[in-house]
């Protein structure tokens, strides 16, 4: 038994823990970059069936066949859910895939991207073009750069700190009226209790809507990840109701390339939630109280 | 390098090789059982963070965990989909979780199970007595046989067979009017082939809707688990709206024991497909013509 186990090792040359208790293992074609950079440990190979991989610090980023999944999902969930999106700020998205992304919408006039490590960007650029293509757009500015300094959080800690309240209330208070936050928020069928704690967190600090949206992701831990929606007390933001389409925005479907994931069915599908998420999570209840009343609470 | 991957093959005790290019590992708590029926090899462990789990021929069928999703998927989406289900074939499911969710149905008269492994139904009762609970109600008549011999097919292979033409052929010749077929599909990130193929047969073959969905299923390949819905020419069947909502039925929520997964907004929203898929597989969109035009040609 631990011979056959171990010929199995020779094949899948690259096993990848994602989570205590469970593993992904994907088939490595070919090595084709590893560095260290000041912050992490950086792979990029060629898998058999994902395309090229982006691994940092033992963790899959993205697969080039699933991160149409992620990348639209984030940027186009909240992105849609306003009128005229003109000011984007995103943190982290060193790739660059977030940043083509939001960049398909045409009412957009300015994108600062926050990333603390410019190896990721060398990287992404040379390895994933397709991705690193979001860099070219003008409206990009780029800040290399700790998001909690860059956002004048007192630093703290490592990223940890983005997923905790002082960084959401800094969020908070940077929104202007109508702006609106997307935060990867974790796996449904893994981390109920975090994401518990993530949206408990948004409404004492976000004065509007809080709602949860996931999508399908294979390469990430569970196959799943989800998203949090946070908007300011004014003016009402229905995230589940998208009132600018995607569709409809002049050359949108293919801005820098074809939409591969997004639209308009699949973003209000994203909040349908399992049954047992909506009796797991009682803070998702509160969702329903209508917007103004939580905020003038 | 090979040293402590080897390790990690002594923590990781059972690594399940789901696709080409892919393998999926769960820790192992304890094997509680390995046997070999006449027709495949059982394995039930207990895993560290999905429970227990039932693997056949190496290839996993359900964990407790992650098993609401495709049970209660497969079941609901038909019948919540048809007015008043009264008759049921259940192809398969040895472990009687698909019989569990089909008997929340009060309408539900009579549930035929042809299942060809008595052995995995036996292991089934003793480990998953909450899927094999499905066995107990009075509505279940068991058959142990091949279901292609059952449903009076000529016995040709294997189940691949349970796939192809003569088998969707025999499905819509038994199917009353008004009837309906839902019959796993694949993933969608994997397998858009196939989903092609499986469609283009189903549209030749019965005469009225044909869609296809998907749900999250952790330990299934790519996360995902995709599902073919078929109706007769007449009546029109709007697989998407269901007409047989489940929070109407009385007592349907909690039967055996509550719902996990499935609810009205989850079973529409799985009809959302990501714009690759609309895309790739391009028999979707004969899905939008309407039934009666197929039916008639």
């Amino acid at each position: 038994m631990p011979v056959q186990l171990c010929l199995m090792v020779f094949i899948f040359v690259v096993i990848i823990i994602i989570f205590s208790g469970e593993a992904r293992s994907l088939k490595v074609e070919n090595i084709l970059y590893r560095g260290k950079s000041e912050f992490q440990e950086i792979l990029v190979f060629e898998s058999s069936i994902y395309g090229k991989v982006l691994v940092l610090d033992g963790l899959v980023q993205l697969s080039e066949k699933d991160e149409c999944a992620y990348q639209e999902m984030i940027a186009h969930l909240p992105l849609c859910s306003i009128p005229s999106p003109k000011t984007v700020l995103v943190v982290g998205d060193g790739d660059g895939g977030v940043l083509r992304e939001v960049s398909r919408h045409p009412s957009v006039e300015h994108i600062d991207i926050c990333e603390i490590d410019k190896m990721v960007i060398d990287v992404s650029k040379k390895f994933f073009p397709r991705l690193a293509v979001g860099f070219e757009d003008p409206r990009v500015h780029l800040h290399i750069a700790d998001a909690t300094e860059f956002l004048r959080l007192a630093p703290v800690g490592p990223a940890q700190e983005l997923v905790e309240k002082p960084f959401f209330e800094t969020i908070a208070r940077a929104l202007r009226p109508g702006g609106v936050l997307c935060n990867m928020a974790e796996s449904m069928w893994l981390h109920t209790h975090l994401i518990q704690d993530l949206i408990s967190v948004c409404h004492q600090t976000f004065k509007g809507s809080v709602e949860y949206a996931w999508a399908s992701v294979p390469t990430y831990p569970s196959g799943v990840i989800g998203f949090l929606l946070c908007s300011t007390a004014w003016p009402p933001v229905d995230f589940k109701n998208p009132v600018n389409s995607i569709e409809k925005l002049e050359g949108a479907l293919k801005h820098k390339r074809e939409l591969q994931f997004y639209n308009s069915e699949m973003h209000s599908a994203a909040f349908a939630l399992p049954s047992f998420l909506r009796r797991e999570v009682s803070a998702l209840h509160e969702s329903s109280t209508p917007a103004r009343q939580i905020g003038d609470k």
